[in-house]
């Protein structure tokens, strides 16, 4: 029998233990040994709970405790989760986490002290939330060098920009919905800025370069800008919407970026709707593969939280290699990265020559009454930018401007 | 050092002398050590290759070789990689194939012969190429029960499909084409009968119940009835035809079917189209996620063999359990599962109340001249069966029939 403590009895935590309740024999099977909850770090009090007996507030109950192998850590944020994480492992403590936030921040450091004390830290959880995504990275994809990675990483903003989009709403409606459903924080910011994928893109470009990308080195836009004649130009373009979390390799080079991104509609993103996520992911011989699911929610997550307990039971004693060192891996500065980008302004044919002879022979996209659009060639974003630079100069005004999916076909 | 063997040099054995050489320098490092091929078993020569000097053309020179550790077999068919395979397991040497007719048939004893003697027995690539979804069953998906999987599981079928949509061409057309193309074999049976479907969800099945589904039991179509009028009835009822290979479990029992299905465009499998797989899976508490990419092709399916060889070389002498038992997995009769069918016949406005009256309430489909068409509530199989012979023997003639998948939005 495996004795866990479960970190937290927020959404996730909950469940976690609803899972290990409603599953227990074929995980038992799977694991090879029954999975019992010996306690639950949480503050409040649940009473008439199925844990109000397994409730401790004092984490070195649990440290001490040598009887419990596996920790899951689902509070969310940094501290205290990292100082608790960081001693659980020291201790000879498996961890599993859900934790994006503490895994981007100090992932190689509690990989390397899970290594030297030859326990796990696992994390399926933090990106992707159900789907599994770390473990075919780590397991399956290991013949391929992975060239890309493109993910729709966040549910709340996909959610939005597929009501907009399907119902012809704008920004502030759709956010206010789905603030009232639950989907949405009061504060959405780390959503719909895109900071929250901009730490899970940093997850997974770190596993697919072996070195650690500091998230706060990813430039990052969200999709509060994006409006219904966005949508308009979209649907004429035969492309969809969508806020792409992204890392790819350029020759010997690599680059990361958060931003919304234009995609056509043969492109396996394109159709990742509503809450859902999906993680696009090449390599340079297994081709494009892609993985679907829920991207957050209470059993999804705790789903890939307790397959890594199960996981962390079966490895007692063995450690999993991941390669992720803490060597910081340098990306390509924004300004160097390729881009193809469309952007609008309020319809003035006469503006037709100047956008031309700035920026060359460009595709003009029509359709949409009282504004213009076209899509640039390919550029770097230094480029890019100097030339809407000079634009603005001439006195034509950039509404909006939305990156191209320009590889895949 | 590990030392493999590669049992084939056809397409997929030269992808994973390709991959192994293309990729050498990562692969080392994922797998902590290099892997060399030492031998090629070929009956043909071939001259001017990479591997010219690895051929051989007995076995036995593999067999007894104790340097070599991991075989990758490659070759297809049931003889003789079924004793090659077995003699190598108890030799202590691990296997890594992609060979679906082998896992279907002799997957559980292979995989106890593998235990029983600290090997591993391995076949990623035996189901969807390379889409990671065979190592996702048995160490992702660990948290819950799966309650369905549904798969798009060959591409040539699917290429048909959709060529046959896109360009309004009939199947004898299409098929044709996909002949000279080097997508269908010339002897097409295997693919477009579903017969190499059922093999791949007979393997799926058996990972998801951990018991053994013997194809033979599986009820399966092919496409070769599908015509363009389907496609026209599909298009007015906003859905897809796709070949799908699905397994379910119904309260305890479970049932297992290979068929021509309409989806709804919602479903994430619709939108998998061309020569691409997708593997749709639904657990009880991860929800519905989805595995998508090449199904077939030398590098795909060779990335996915790698993948193996190096997990097999990470593991020596340590066997990595599967749960797939020996013991047989019965499945629901066919007349006990549960359908909802699409009907057409030819347009004759004076069955419409025929059709109801052994039907009783049912979905009329308009749009498409010359043929009626409606779609069932849910029955058995069995059931339906009996309505039809009812239909015919009252004097109409059901010119095709199309299950539906109804239980996702």
């Amino acid at each position: 029998m495996a004795k866990i403590a479960v970190l937290g009895y927020g959404t996730v935590g909950s469940g976690v233990v609803e899972v290990l309740s409603t599953n227990k024999d074929s995980i038992a099977v799977k694991a090879e040994t029954s999975i019992d909850i010996k306690y639950v770090l949480d503050l409040k009090e649940f009473p008439g709970t199925p844990v109000e007996n397994l409730l401790v507030k004092d984490y070195d109950i649990i440290l001490e405790d040598e009887e419990v192998d596996v920790i899951a850590e689902v509070m969310g944020g940094v501290e205290p989760a990292y100082t608790f994480v960081k001693k659980a492992l020291l201790k000879g403590k498996s961890v599993a986490t859900s934790n994006k936030e503490l895994v981007a921040k100090h992932g190689p450091e509690l990989l390397a002290i899970a290594k030297e004390n030859h326990v796990n830290f696992l994390f399926e959880a933090s990106v992707g939330g159900g789907i599994p995504i770390i473990r075919p990275l780590n397991k399956s994809l290991t013949a391929d060098e992975i060239m890309e990675i493109s993910g729709i990483l966040n549910g709340t903003t996909n959610f939005i920009l597929t009501k907009m989009k399907n119902e012809r709403l704008d920004f502030d409606t759709v956010l206010k919905e789905a603030q009232d459903l639950g989907y949405a924080e009061l504060h959405p910011e780390a959503d719909v800025e895109g900071y929250d994928a901009c730490r899970k893109i940093a997850i997974l470009a770190s596993l697919a370069f072996g070195s650690h990308v500091d998230f706060e080195d990813i430039h990052t836009e969200g999709i509060t800008k994006i409006s219904q004649v966005d949508f308009q130009f979209a649907e004429a373009m035969k492309m969809e919407i969508k806020l792409i979390g992204r890392c790819e390799k350029v020759d010997d080079k690599a680059f990361a970026m958060v931003s919304p991104m234009l995609l056509s509609d043969t492109h396996p993103l394109s159709h990742v709707d509503d809450v859902f996520n999906g993680i696009f992911v090449q390599g340079n011989v297994i081709g494009d593969v892609m993985f679907y699911g829920a991207g957050a929610g209470k059993l999804p997550t705790a789903s890939a939280v307790v397959a890594d307990v199960i996981d962390a039971v079966k490895h007692k004693g063995k450690n999993i290699i991941v390669k992720w060192s803490s060597d910081p891996k340098v990306l390509m500065a924004t300004e160097e990265i390729p881009v193809k980008a469309f952007a609008r302004f309020a319809d003035t044919d006469e503006k037709i020559e100047l956008v031309e002879s700035v920026f060359g022979s460009v595709e003009w996209i029509e359709g949409v009454e009282g504004h213009k659009g076209f899509v640039t060639g390919e550029m770097t974003e230094g480029e890019l930018s100097t030339k809407l630079v000079e634009l603005g100069q001439k006195g034509l005004v950039i509404e909006n401007l939305i990156r191209l999916e320009s590889k895949v076909a």
